[in-house]
């Protein structure tokens, strides 16, 4: 499982055994991905990340650009520090010696880091933690860097079946199984999945192991096309009618024009299931709201979800991931990487160290 | 019932027992509150209406302006015609013989005019019919006026308990009670109505109904005041937080930053029911959607709602009407009582023949 591990890893594992951590907290040599609020860069000579009480620092293996660094790199969230949530990695050391089972195992981990005592914590709704960071997207550096810290407490080890392509796609794949848990399915019912790109992909799989009609629809002929291999419909935006006739619609266009067209698709009493969140300023012009209430639409907010069913649904094959790798590029050239993620044409660009 | 019924109705009703209606298609004498896409005026000499097959011809008694007359006045929905949605009045007449049991009743009637045909009308969601008509809202001329046309289906006999100045109040009754069809409400939630006008105080007196702890919040201390007499607590929004901790909000505002004061108040994986409509040129900025993705909050737009449990809650007095009546005046000077009824500190306008 540690085979390939980086040079050096045997004598960072071995700090993991209680020896304090002073020796490191000094050095800046980390290569990371840093957004400043104006601009993406690589900096070679980042302050390497301290483990606090409850975290792991990890090496990531495999990291994954998601549509959400792009909205960083836009001013969305106001994020600054380094860059990334989705990855797969080796836990190199932890900072408590209880921890010390973690040190070597090959995780993926939930981005929301929770402080476990506060009124959402206490409801059973962590992920809502008034007082969280998030990996790479608020108050908290992320995954794209030699190091990163995350607390041991959102780690989950990945099953050796599962290989680190695979296993970097769990979290946006979990992303995807949170619309199944939030939704009431009932009859056989039609729905559409907007968008081709990286969670549309994934979301138009995901449902499509409903009891339902499911289609994806896009704006890039190539894209779809994957969907055949998957025996899933597809349709090209500009070929389908906003006739108000689906019963549910999966926003994953990533635009601020989605909502919109999914308002146009959605049948009155229907569902938009919204996984789409696009930094304000983008936004041209107001989205009107309107319809929502004249056509009694149920809208429901979708974020991050349930890693054990990404991870079981990995293993057992019922999801292609592969498919969507368009590019890898090394973590040095990261810059590079993130626009070409931005490209129309390019599905998931994977980071490697 | 029919005692009060102005001079010249036992002609009218005369007149439905098959008599051919072209006797009355050139009358141009009624008088009558329209729009016509620049100003709001009283004409005298409007045609009067024709019913035809399945029609009712109604004479209204009391009719009540509502903030959706407000905001057709402003251009929402491109509405031009005869204004007006909320009545009760006496049947005068029909035009098939088989519906004459209704002439001489005194009515409520719901607002969506359907087709009966088509697939929403199929699939038990007749309000949301693709081919209707709405009373006084959209391809219908309303019930300000001294006589106007609508389906015998629409129509609801008043029992004798419930007096005019109730029975006018039946449709925003039951749009209250709409949300209540949709919620699911469970343990003992927190609510709070967005809203202190026409619609909220009705809503604040519903969700009150429910084991559930509700307040009112609003911009109008003397409009909250008459929560009092209810036992439901009540804020000004200048003194509440948005803390991010009520289970249900329930936008009644009338204003396009309702919205936004609910996603500051809701609780994550909380729900908004929606209920105002604005015109989207009203909106000064593009409200920001993120929120509901970040928090995963469920937002479910409520429009019309059950005639039935609203008759109900009327004749057993559950519900306080008349509270809510600011001001009466003459269809006369219906142009007058728009201004009015737009004024902060009135709640309910009703007009009378």
């Amino acid at each position: 499982m540690i085979s390939g591990m980086p040079s050096g890893q045997a004598a960072r594992v071995g700090m993991s055994t209680g020896t304090p951590t002073t020796a490191i907290e000094d050095r800046f040599n980390v290569l990371a991905l840093t957004f400043d609020g104006k601009q993406t860069q690589l900096e070679s000579n980042r302050q390497a990340p301290v483990p606090v009480s409850g975290d792991a620092l990890i090496r990531p293996t495999r990291m994954g650009i998601c549509a959400t660094d792009l909205e960083l790199c836009k001013g969305y969230m106001d994020f600054t520090g380094v860059l990334g949530h989705e990855f797969v990695g080796i836990v190199e050391s932890v900072a408590d010696r209880k921890d010390n089972k973690w040190v070597g195992k090959r995780v993926v981990g939930t981005i929301n880091c929770v402080c476990g005592k506060c009124d959402m914590c206490k409801a059973g709704l962590r992920e809502h933690c008034r007082e969280r960071t998030v990996l790479g997207i608020a108050g908290r550096d992320g995954c794209f860097a030699e190091q990163f810290t995350l607390p041991v407490w959102n780690l989950i080890e990945v099953p050796d079946n599962i290989d680190d392509d695979h296993a970097v796609f769990t979290e946006p794949l979990a992303a995807a199984y949170q619309i199944i848990r939030q939704l009431t399915v009932e009859g056989r019912p039609y729905i559409t999945v907007l968008g081709d790109g990286r969670l549309g992909l994934l979301c138009a799989q995901v449902m499509s192991q409903l009891n339902a009609t499911v289609r994806c629809v896009g704006k890039h002929a190539e894209k779809l096309q994957i969907c055949e291999k998957w025996g899933v419909k597809h349709r090209l935006l500009q070929d389908v009618g906003l006739r108000n006739d689906q019963d549910i619609v999966v926003d994953c266009t990533g635009s601020p024009t989605g909502f919109t067209t999914a308002l146009g698709m959605v049948r009155p009493r229907g569902t938009i299931v919204m996984k789409t969140t696009v930094a304000p300023q983008a936004q041209k012009k107001p989205a009107d709201l309107s319809p929502l209430v004249i056509n009694e639409i149920n809208l429901i907010g979708s974020r991050c979800g349930p890693f054990s069913e990404a991870i079981s649904a990995l293993s057992s094959e019922k999801i292609d991931v592969l498919s969507l790798i368009s590019r890898r590029a090394k973590l040095a050239d990261a810059v590079e990487a993130i626009k070409t993620a931005a490209k129309p044409d390019v599905i998931k660009v994977l980071l490697e160290p």
